[in-house]
Order: C-alpha cells, then structure tokens, then sequence
C-alpha cells in the first residue's frame, strides 16, 4: 500500500469512527491525501492542507487534521475547511461544498506568519511582531460528561459527549494551608 | 436546513460513531427529534425528551441527551430509555422495544421535582424536601485504560474502554509535607 | 440472546465505532467470540482470546479485549494480534491474515509467567523471578489534543486525535510554596 493509501485508510476509518464521510470528489479527495502526505514527510505530522503550517509543533498543533475545528464545522456547515471530511447530506450531494470562514484565530494565524517570515529568504516577508510561540496550558473539564483536558483553549466540542465550548471551565487545584 | 432537520443529523453521526442506529418507526423518531429540540429552544440544552428536566443545568447533567444511561441501557436492554438510540438487532426488528426501567436514581428525579415544585403556581405540588442542588464532583479514573473525569459520580461506561462503573476508582491528589 | 451472541453484538458496535471490521472468517471470528466469552466467566473481564492472562488484573489490564495494542496493530498491518478487529481492506480480502509480531514486552508476558507458575500444579513451570505486580501509575497528557489519563504506560494511540505514542508527556503537578 502507498502512503497516500495509507493516509485514505486512515481517513476512511476516522470518518466512520466519528459519522462522517469523505469528500464526495474522488479528485479532490486524492488531492488532499496527498497534501496530507507532503506534509506528515515535511514537518512531520499531518497538518491540514490547505492551511499554512509554522513547521513549530506547539503552533500547529490545532491544524493538524483531523483540526481542532473539524468538528464544529462539520456541526455548522456540513464540512470542514477543506472538506475531507464531510456530513451525510453533503456526501449525498443535497448540501453543497462552497467556501467557508477560517475558524482559526487571527492571533494563531499570525504566529505562523511570524515564524514563516522568520526563516523566510523573501525580503518582502516580515514578522508581524513579537508574539509568543510557548503558549499556557491549563486543565479544563467539560461541565457535561465530565472529561478533562490539558490544552491552550477548551475544544470547540467535547469529543466524549458533543457539549460545546461554552460548557467548558477552566479546573485548578486548591491547596488549603 | 430546519432545525428537526439539524437534530436528525447530528443523531445520525452520532448513532454511527457509537455503532448504534435510531429509533426505527419513523414517526416515534420525528417525536423524539422534536421533543429534544423542544427542550433545546426552552433551557438551552437538548434534554431527553421522555424525562422531566428542571431547567437547573447542574441537576439535568445526566439527562442531556445522549444522556448517562444510555450507554448501559442500549448493552442491557438494546436501547435507551426513550429508544432513541437502539442496538442493530432492535433496528434489525428482531429484538421488540418495550419499557424498560428508569436508572436514573430517585434521589436525582427528587431534585426535579423540588425544583419544579418551587417554581409551580399549582399548589397542590410540593417540593419533597432540601435536597442541596450543588453537588460534588470528583475525579474518577478508569482502571482498565486511564480515562481521567471530573463528574459526581463515575460513569457507567467508560466512554474510552467501555469498562463497567466497577472499574472506576476515585482519583485523589495527596500532598505529602 | 446467547452470551456469545452478546459479545458479538457488542464487538460489532464497537468496531463500527472505531471504523473497523471484524473477523472475515465466520468460523474464526466464532472462536474468537467463544474464547473472549470463557475469559470473562473465568476472570471476570474478557482478556484477549489469543494471549495467556493471570488472573490479576492489575497485570491483564493491557490486554483486556479491545487491548491496547489493537489500535497501533490495526494501523501498522491492518488487524490486531488476533483479528477479531480489522480495516477495510482487510475485511474486503485485499491484505491477508498472518501472524503479526506480539507487541506486549516480555517484562510484561514475564509477569504473567511468574503468576501462573505460582498457582501452577505443574512442577515444571517455575516462576521467572520477582517482578513486582503493582505498577507505578502516572498521569500523561497528549501534546496534540490535551486529551490526560492516568496509566502504566502512555497509550499506543491517543484515543482522541489518534496522535502517536511519542506525543504523549508526563503531567507532574508541581506545589510552589
């Protein structure tokens, strides 16, 4: 098996796993595989292809697919950004695939330019500034199912019970003295 | 898209990626879509249809739907309480769907039916007595896999191992001085 | 429903949940259900069909069917140790079934030894040595999704991101005073 196969496999069982289907175009969809695949052998890890990674682990984190905003968009808009994975009326074709907003913050968008610019050998590439690539991590619980995780946001859905962001606390540990 | 519509869907991905199908008669399906987007509209979140909520977030916990019984139910009996969710033999028709007891406690329906009781202009109900509405929630971890959670009490299954509730132990954190 | 066709049910959800199949084979996959089955009445949790478990459980924890090496196993070949659980292709006769390499470390098979040889009648079967069989446990967290449990050893594969062992971290939490 190829790695692209591979990375189609993959992809197929972590649709079903979750409910959802591929992109219904068999070009398209190959299309992603392989982007997919050019950037698990350039960086690494598989991050989404069709956003531009830092190449910095702890900043692409969030675009590695599946990305942290798979989920909500496939809940919002029946698909995520690049539309690997789809819902089943977009599978079936009775919703559409058109463009849809980038989900992700400006502020971590901007981290990648910075860190881009930096090791960029095009003079018109400049950092944007002075933003921090080590991020706080902190405890969260999801006030629903109960699950905890340790990230720099709480997830946009929580992968236990589908609660959204909003059903997320930040957990501390108390010492009384 | 309405928003049964919306509700069918996301139950749909959610039936697939537990390995589960819904309701089979498509008339009890549409009441049950109805009803959790009924409750949706009114508190916020989508509580099960076939169960008395008290609009107080912290004592609906375990009945938001996909609630915490329904993992137990569908592997004993084949569905849910509401049968919402249903095993492939109860789709399959070869296993009747009929009641089947209620697992939640009774000490958690009290807390409702205080709740509601206070809230009621019908005179004729009464809250059951002071039944503190603020729980405890404690961290839990499962024995087989690890799955760490924050809830009142531990789950029946683990959502990662699917371990009984016996597997679940208190996790405490100790400061030795 | 027979006890059998229990567990057949509940492997059936379990690798639709996962995006998996199982065992091709009818009369294997039988076997295999029948032999997860007497595990269960004999230890009281079904630990792999296809390994030697101790009847502890702090030490069969790791190969409690689905064990923790099914996930990495259906990734790397396409199906775990034994084949109950395996991926499309496989399932559609594409790649074959031979054996696969144990992934369970010896130090971890060498307790099992160790057990079974102390209860053993069987004068020939002599213990290997003193290995402890409690473990220290530690907390863990997933660099890519957050996702904390509390372990052994880091798991094979997030079950959240599917991230890979090597994403895993130790979680201490430290007390300034």
């Amino acid at each position: 098996m190829t790695s692209v196969e591979k990375a189609r496999v993959k992809a197929e069982s972590d649709a079903r796993a979750r409910g959802y289907y591929l992109h219904p175009d068999p070009a398209s969809l190959q299309d992603l595989l392989e982007g997919l695949q050019r950037n698990e052998e350039r960086y690494g890890y598989p991050s989404c292809p069709c956003r531009l990674a830092s190449g910095v682990f702890e900043v692409d984190r969030d675009i590695i697919c599946p990305c942290d905003y798979r989920d909500p968009d496939v809940e919002e808009y029946g698909y995520c950004y690049c539309a690997l994975y789809v819902r089943k009326d977009v599978s079936d074709g009775e919703t559409p695939i058109t463009p849809i907003p980038e989900r992700r913050s400006s502020a971590k968008q901007a981290r990648t330019y910075d860190i881009t610019a930096e090791t960029s050998t095009d003079k018109h590439v400049k950092a944007t500034g002075s933003i921090p690539l080590t991020n706080t991590l902190n405890l969260w619980y999801c006030k629903q199912c109960g699950y905890i995780c340790f990230r720099e946001d709480s997830p946009y859905l929580c992968p236990i019970c589908k609660a959204k962001k909003e059903m997320f606390a930040p957990l501390s540990i108390t010492i009384r003295g």
